[in-house]
């Protein structure tokens, strides 16, 4: 076999069933990938959550995951932010001609031992060459589906005036450790990317409540992005406080030396929940049961004084207004 | 609004929200997709057929299509292929920075225009940015689930000794068209690609037999890349007849002038159905009735000799063994 990814392993001819079979299948065979039609087919019955999202980041590997750990669990937490039980993904890549063989079989059982973590299959799939220098080494996109848990209505538009917001974790550490890697900023070993699937945090959390009203896991844009969507959406107010947002030591240097705010910076394994007061201190007892929700707190809740705004309180006590992220910030973080 | 894409625009922040309301959710509008949540949501009952295929064609704009209608259509007919009734797409896009607004907005527009006709609506979407020189100006992955007709059961590995091998019109047209606008051969003008959704056609076809065994559409690699996919999953023989294979004259000149096979040239719509003897006159007459499959004809038929090999007839009398495409014909015309 060759070292590295020809054109013709894009052809649809023997080379393409060669890399298909030896390299993908062989890795995540599944009863309904291994039929290799155009589509994969299986019985469902309830309500189906749908997502899709598109993996750049650059470099491929970096501290804490790769590309195709990242392209797992990014297409997971998607689905688990709808409240949904991740079951089927989709896998489909854009390979630069030239492309190391050793690297994909890397990122691809990288996406297997994730994919297993999760309990989810990968079904179907594609493989596009370009080619050299006209893509950046690889690109991932996966799709993905799940069963909507029974009672459950998870949307951006149901917060409530009252609601806590629950953040499952410190944040800025995906964002920061990859730019650390990309600009040879390795001082600091405890660097690493937060990436991590949160369909177990969620289904833990929902096992205790009903009145879980939205759910996001702030990546591009961060914590800021994601509480402005929340307040511009349900057309509320939120106020959080500076002091309880939990923040890595060498991530707050990271940003400091950089100036960069981490309430915009990007992660990959935490998750923000608005919950009914009543509920917030038995879902956050039960977050905290979990690995990737040890470190949860309450940082604020949703008030009905300035709809459509993100307030945060400092520790000196004055107030700021949390925009959106303008501009931007770091590219190609995930 | 600027007048190309920046890599604000996928930032997650302010620009990335402008783009998505202002250039994609006011084209592709429906109650699933303006809610922007991370997945789209809707009850289902059966059996669901979930495909994806990234789209990496260039050029973006060709006689008789572009990459967003490329991309719907690509998507609807792997899922029909599944004998399914394609529902819902996702749509991803990784774009490079500096990309024209205008071509976007034309490219979208392109993509709903081609849904509205298959009758199936993007529900979820993202949009990635890369740095200028890091993509060939645009990438879009669509995923898209649809559900499979009742009684119907296609698979390639169903294939019985018997059937009538039925291709729905003439080979070539999407990669010698894709071939003469790249190399700019433009002597003639009828060169158009065949790209089409063929969702309607295969409904035609369901409607009138349930003994529609195989089914695919030959995208890359061609009608004889399909063929043996045929052969080689069901282990039967196929074999062919040469003067049945319905080609443009335009085509054939081409690839007379470049040394191309026309059995291995891509295209984008046409189907190729295994049905059982019994049935094949009444499917070929529905599918004529169908501007997809109007020059519809039986090529040939599933043997018991020779499994896994596609043998075919000359005009001369005379038989050649059709194999596998080895190495690449025409990178990127998909």
């Amino acid at each position: 076999m060759e070292d590295t990814i020809l054109l013709a392993h894009g052809s649809g001819g023997k080379l393409s069933h060669e890399l298909v079979k030896k390299t993908l299948l062989s890795a995540l065979r599944n009863p309904l990938l291994e039929k290799l039609d155009d589509s994969a087919v299986f019985e469902i019955s309830g309500r189906l959550a749908f997502t899709t999202d598109s993996y750049v980041v650059s470099p491929l590997f970096f501290p804490g995951g790769d590309i195709g750990k990242l392209a797992v669990c990014g297409t997971v937490n998607d689905l688990s932010m709808a409240g949904a039980m991740p079951l089927y993904l989709s896998l489909s890549l854009i390979i630069e001609e030239g492309f190391p063989f050793t690297d994909l079989q890397r990122i691809v059982a990288s996406v297997q031992q994730t994919a297993e973590e999760c309990r989810v299959a990968v079904i179907t799939g594609d493989t596009k060459v370009v080619n050299r220098g006209m893509a950046d080494k690889l690109f991932i996109n996966t799709a993905g589906v799940g069963l909507v848990q029974q009672g459950m209505s998870v949307s951006s538009t149901n917060a409530v005036v009252g609601d806590k917001v629950i953040l499952s974790g410190p944040i800025g550490d995906h964002g920061i450790a990859l730019l650390s890697e990309r600009e040879g900023l390795r001082f600091e070993s405890s660097l690493e990317s937060d990436c991590a699937p949160l369909n177990g945090l969620v289904a833990d959390m929902m096992a205790v409540s009903h009145k879980i009203h939205c759910l996001r896991d702030p990546t591009r844009g961060g914590l800021a992005s994601t509480l402005n969507e929340f307040a511009d959406s349900s057309n509320v107010g939120i106020r959080i406080e500076e002091e309880h947002i939990p923040i890595h030591e060498a991530v707050r240097a990271v940003c400091e030396l950089m100036g960069f705010d981490p309430l915009y910076v990007a992660n990959e394994g935490k998750l923000v929940a608005l919950v009914a007061p009543e509920d917030a201190e038995q879902v956050l007892t039960r977050m905290r049961q979990n690995r990737y929700g040890s470190a949860a707190k309450i940082i604020g809740e949703v008030v009905a004084d300035h709809p459509k705004k993100v307030i945060m309180k400092t520790p000196l006590g004055t107030s700021r207004i949390v925009d959106m992220l303008t501009g931007e910030l770091l590219p190609r973080i995930c």
